[in-house]
């Protein structure tokens, strides 16, 4: 035993196992480091496809892995499931669970969620898509909603249930549209009698020019087009002005939809708030050029946490590559100030490309200098989303699941297990013991 | 058009899409009737595979799908959402979802649950497996005992939160109990830091004097001795007397064990009292020998609810196969009478064998004359439950995720989506919005 293994390790604490921690905690994997990542979930999600999830095209445990499976053959890593509230930076420990976990540098990797523009009363009728939870929350309301309309008399109540309106024309909300209306268009088309899912009203709503906004102009257009090729109603300048049990409002309009999905807008999670430390208006903080805390070089920010300005002063997007690309980074700053070596020095965003996939044959793909759209698109991004899975079995499962909905139209996890029935009464039933 | 196509259409109401409401239905795609399924679901299930989404090793959409799905393709039937809370036999009338549904023949096929023999107040910590969402509320329930083990200091509460009891040692249990010892003394095997998962202790507690009573006695022996050597502690001869949220008690004895899994006795659901007809102990309705019910010529009560006698005097089984055979019978039944033909005449169940899994290369099969144990009766238990699945797609994932748990030894859907991490805050972080 060297005289090196016998002292105290230098512990890292990553808080978060998205794209960002993970990558650290990897990146970490040969350096004299005991890495404890700490999560509130037991497990890695790809919240890329948390969208299909919602439209029942996957079952969630195919784009999760538990982050202790993840981590099991890194010696130098532990995972610990408890919900991070608060960090105490001078004393160098992270409240978790309880508990005050100390380090000697600290990761926060926590990620965000949506903003509802100062109107959190509004998330209870338009609830956001970050989580697995919501995903099966918002499967079902979808599901329930078609139920409903089976069943109900009234012609505008009918309407109502067989509206659903998405806020947000960014990647997750084209996505959602292009899914939704294949999900309601086709897969559910021929099961009902009172009703006929293809009049289904799937309304986008976004409030800035275009869709897409991040995505060269020409792909914005060609999107708008294929989504209303699909029955997809796009309003663009179209900023929600109120949200309730009826629907939203777009200024002196109202969208009776009985079903809101909320894609717009990001808040990033407490940590610079955490820290003492300076944000943006979204909440993300401020950070060094390394992505440490200005004052602070033990502790780093990374991912939708981190404000991060490229050179040209735009924003690094909020997309995974961008937070495996800072995770790799910090690992990587980390491991040369415990070799003693110089470090990667300041952090430099490498754009990739952009995709975002419309529905069956379209997909909207910006790679550099190739533009591909149409098949050729939709090709290129499941292979590419196919390969960026974990492991064998996610990736054949998925990819199976994505040949048996594309020649039946169908899709696999229509399952409504969490809510009653239509009608049902308020209290479990005793005999049966089933809420 | 015809005279008999425009008189109204003969309305059959099925309660219950299990196994035997939907062959019920099945056998009436021919029939001038107009049939509605009713279910407070809108999937059918394949309970016989419940453990395994229990343990992580398959998706519930892997073994479950949806109602309007299975019956789209026929003509004469649709689908309802709705919870049946009673019946007016005398009116002729479902209640349903807050609605009367009119019926001309009724079929009741709603299923039966566990039964805690006048406990209720056990279910708390002794929950039962029957639904999807007992299912995953099993399987966070034990995971999060591994994880608060792994944190905990107290070795008394630790070796609690490592002990799982199973009560019941018919084929649910046992199949529960090798599928646990597998989950803890494989899959999570090396995941943890603190703990070591192969210390977890399984104990199957059954109150009479043998395993999987049903089956040949020298099966249940081998049962014993192959659970045994996976780990598992048999307790025969040993009724539960309390429960609680320390464990359960056996007369003076206590198990201290964090995770309770009821698998023991079964209450019928309340189709008997909805019609005041006469019930067995269990609560299952008498029947006629065409399975009727006794004065009530036009309501047909099948499967777990109802009680049917055996020549030989003993009860049919409740079993997949029986509920299927019944509710054949009672859908040719009722073809036959509007038909004007003569009908099948008393049902009689014809027992196709017994099989029962217990882990990795372990099954009991008796089939007739033959009787399987080890390899080769899982490998038969293996095809036989996939072939029983529906459709392409749920036989080909599930046999793909079971080759791979079997090469692995990892199960893919051990996701923690519903309970927030140990010691987290009781309320939702306003900051995050999850709860």
């Amino acid at each position: 035993m060297t005289a090196a293994s016998a002292a105290p390790r230098h512990r890292v604490v990553i808080v978060g196992a998205g794209f960002g921690g993970l990558e650290a905690a990897r990146a970490l994997a040969r350096a004299p480091a005991e890495v404890t990542v700490v999560d509130k979930r037991n497990f890695h999600l790809f919240q890329p496809l948390l969208y299909q999830v919602a439209t029942a095209a996957l079952a969630p445990g195919d784009i999760a892995w538990p982050i202790r499976g993840l981590l099991s053959r890194q010696r130098n890593a532990r995972a610990l499931l408890a919900e991070a509230t608060g960090v105490d930076p001078d004393r160098r420990e992270v409240q978790a669970g309880g508990r005050a976990i100390p380090y000697d540098t600290l990761v926060l990797a926590t990620g965000a969620t949506h903003a509802y523009f100062g109107h959190a009363e509004w998330e209870k009728h338009a609830p956001g898509l970050k989580t697995v939870s919501d995903a099966l929350e918002l499967r079902e309301r979808m599901l329930l909603a078609f139920e409903r309309a089976e069943t109900t008399a009234d012609p505008a109540a009918r309407a109502r249930e067989q509206t659903i309106a998405i806020v947000g024309g960014g990647a997750t909300g084209v996505e959602l549209a292009g899914a939704v209306a294949e999900l309601a268009h086709h897969t559910l088309a021929e099961e009902f009698h009172a009703i006929d899912p293809r009049d289904t009203r799937i309304v986008l709503v976004e409030a800035g020019p275009r869709l897409l906004s991040a995505f060269p102009e020409r792909l914005s257009e060609k999107t708008r087009r294929a989504l209303e090729a699909r029955g997809v109603e796009v309003m663009t300048d179209a900023a929600v002005t109120g949200s309730g049990p009826r629907g939203i409002e777009i200024g002196e309009r109202t969208i009776e939809a009985a079903t809101v999905i909320w894609a717009a807008g990001v808040q990033a999670s407490p940590a610079a708030r955490w820290l003492g430390a300076e944000a943006d208006r979204a909440g993300r903080a401020q950070v060094a050029p390394d992505l440490s805390v200005p004052g602070r070089p033990e502790v780093f920010v990374i991912g939708d946490t981190a404000a991060v300005a490229r050179p040209d002063g735009r924003p690094t997007p909020g997309i995974a590559p961008a937070a495996k690309q800072m995770g790799a980074h910090v690992g990587r700053t980390i491991a040369a100030r415990l070799a003693g070596r110089p470090g990667p020095g300041p952090f430099r965003y490498r754009h990739q490309g952009d995709l975002a996939t419309i529905g069956r044959n379209a997909a909207i793909v910006s790679v550099g200098r190739v533009e591909l759209t149409g098949f050729a698109g939709w090709l290129f991004w499941s292979v590419a989303h196919i390969l960026f899975l974990i492991g064998f079995r996610s990736r054949l499962i998925v990819g199976f699941n994505w040949l048996w909905s594309y020649l039946t139209h169908r899709r696999g996890y229509r399952l409504i297990t969490r809510s009653p029935a239509p009608g049902s009464p308020a209290r479990a039933d005793p005999a049966t013991g089933e809420a």
